[in-house]
């Protein structure tokens, strides 16, 4: 028996909200059809408040997207929540994420306000929420570095006010693996009626750590994550769909699963990469260039012995079509054995240790050597096997 | 008191074999003085036996770089450890870093051996290494992996057989990062002679994790940790040097040192990604362009007010001159109102109002509000003040 864990997908409103990456309303429509055919269980769609195209946006994202449950964003204030209600009213499935600062930096230097008031300000707007939506999302922002004991009481409080789910995040990416899971781990060990909601975890990336505390927060008993795709988002983003749902593919062991359809990943992290105008680097895990490309000598010697000794996921299940061996100088015998055998050559041993100097001495010079590159070769050194093979 | 970590940098080995990254020795040489610059305290050179360019670099920067150890790379061979020895002579200190597979799959599958003869080729090469330097580090190639009596049997006798360093890599990025930490803890609690070598950590990034499996090895007792900058390497790439760095000195919690002059960390980063041609992305951690960038109208907010309560690293601190705020439709009064007041303009409420409600209409459209933009506005809704702001 595994555990479901929701994928609560944030690229139109914590990814969209990015330098460079705002996109129209159609074209968000777009981004939202691809993530309804991935599979996230909820979308969140934006930020209605924040301006009239915005609004519209979630708008017709609600009448668009029929599958995933449609949530908008609003501060724990009265006009946010209207908005957002407002704005829902064509979702099949809708819910509203409210909140405040949890932290005490938060609540002293952004808000200028008390605990006690923000706990009360909480209640308030998850009752209020409430009023508008039976499917009502708590956030206590900035909670990675809140009071735990705080903390714990606001997660009772907000569920007790009728919240569904309580999202704690990691706002400025400051936890380590092992605190962010104990911080989850100490929720439901102190919140009495933490079973009445579901918790979420939503991390952010400026320690390169958003996937690793994701998955210790889901270890400890978080059952919904929320993503982006590509993990983009405000400074060094958001938590990667494609990392966690793969961490828990990879790992059966944590008896967790999602609803994903991962075939879908590559050709939605092209898309939104794509319309967003966000490079994915080549060594961006997953969905990255070179993810799947082996190009040393030991790994491709490995590699092409066993595809496992160096791969622990086949591109395929991501919907990439294959992985790529590249021949460089780190490259060994074997690789150039095999590039050669697809071009349709073979070699005898003595042949191919000649070949290979000759392939090395090119490779120091060319850095990367082309299918062009290898018959050239051939054609210089054995012109009769070329000739043989052009037939 | 507080640990300290030594940093072995293997971007010109690990990173350099990706596609399409291949340096000309001039080009290592000027990477290698800036990482000497930066405070790495191993630089791992090469591979010397992969190519006459690479063993020919490995020479090279042992004379040009004096401050770091200069490692080489040599598979459990002969051929490979001499070959490696003659390219490090020029070397100050010098390290030659053997190695083999430790898992059972890379034992059949890519040796086609058994555990007793691996162990014995391990002890073997670490020795013959040995009558050449005096430092030599062993890598247990796929220990993520490896079965964990085998990996402590392998450890203890090659810190026997005189090796100064044992190197656990997560070779496939498979490891998530309580078992990481925890195959480390294992072997601290096994390894019979454990204190007589540093253990050193070398993750890749597979599916994400590599910077927290890293730290969660730290935590645990390692004290090298392997990476390159911007996290390059084969697939999805090696530990960042900038991310586990950071960590260290953001948590000083964890009582970890390095002898990283953080404010060099920028300018390093810049340097080998334009030299091997390997985009960083905008959300990359630490040193992506967007990584201090705030856009959505809460956090300008919240950072104006306070800059921790969104930012947990001072950009000055890794090189970077200074956040930055982003105006966009996402983009709250606040922020509008800081930007018109760097541009010399002051508004009343009411004013500021109006110019808010037609600065988010010009956003909605145009996605990203330039300083030449608001002067436009200004000088349309408010030509008295734009006239006097010009004088």
């Amino acid at each position: 028996m595994s555990d479901r864990v929701y994928i609560f997908d944030t690229t139109l409103r914590d990814g969209e909200q990015v330098p460079g990456c705002q996109l129209t309303t159609k074209e968000k429509i777009e981004v939202a059809l691809e993530l309804q055919a991935l599979g996230v269980d909820i979308l969140e769609a934006g930020f209605p408040i924040s301006s009239p195209g915005d609004f519209n946006s979630v708008v017709e994202i609600s009448k668009a997207v029929t599958e995933p449950v449609i949530c908008g964003l609003a501060r724990a204030k009265k006009e946010d929540i209207e908005c957002t209600a407002e704005a829902l009213k064509f979702a099949k499935r809708k819910r509203i994420h409210t909140g405040i600062g949890s932290s005490d930096m938060h609540i002293k230097y952004k808000f200028n306000s008390t605990r006690e008031k923000i706990l009360e300000q909480a209640i308030w707007a998850v009752k209020y929420a409430k009023s508008f939506v039976e499917d009502v999302e708590f956030y206590a922002e900035d909670a990675g570095r809140a009071d735990l004991d705080f903390l714990v009481k606001l997660t009772e409080a907000v569920i007790g006010a009728g919240a569904t789910v309580v999202n704690i995040p990691d706002t400025t990416g400051y936890c380590l693996p092992h605190t962010f899971g104990n911080r989850i781990k100490y929720v439901f060990e102190h919140v009495k009626n933490v079973h009445q909601a579901t918790i979420s975890v939503h991390c952010h990336n400026d320690l390169g750590l958003a996937s690793a505390n994701s998955i210790e927060g889901l270890v400890n008993g978080a059952r919904q994550v929320e993503v982006t795709m590509n993990g983009i988002g405000e400074r060094a983003g958001n938590t990667s769909l494609e990392e966690v749902v793969m961490i828990m593919k990879t790992h059966q062991d944590l008896k967790l699963h999602t609803n994903i359809n991962t075939k879908l990943i590559y050709p939605t992290s092209l898309l939104v990469s794509e319309m967003m105008r966000m490079p994915v680097q080549p060594n961006k895990a997953i969905v990255g260039k070179n993810a799947f490309a082996h190009s040393s000598g030991i790994h491709q010697d490995g590699f092409l012995k066993h595809a496992e000794n160096y791969e622990i996921i086949n591109p395929q299940e991501v919907g990439i079509p294959s992985s790529s061996i590249v021949l460089t100088a780190r490259s060994g015998r074997h690789a150039l054995k095999h590039r050669l055998e697809i071009l349709g050559y073979s070699f005898e041993k003595a042949e191919l240790d000649d070949m290979y100097k000759k392939f090395i001495a090119l490779a120091d010079e060319k850095k990367l050597i082309t299918d062009e590159d290898l018959q050239e070769l051939v054609a210089e050194q054995y012109p009769v096997k070329a000739e043989a093979n052009r037939k």
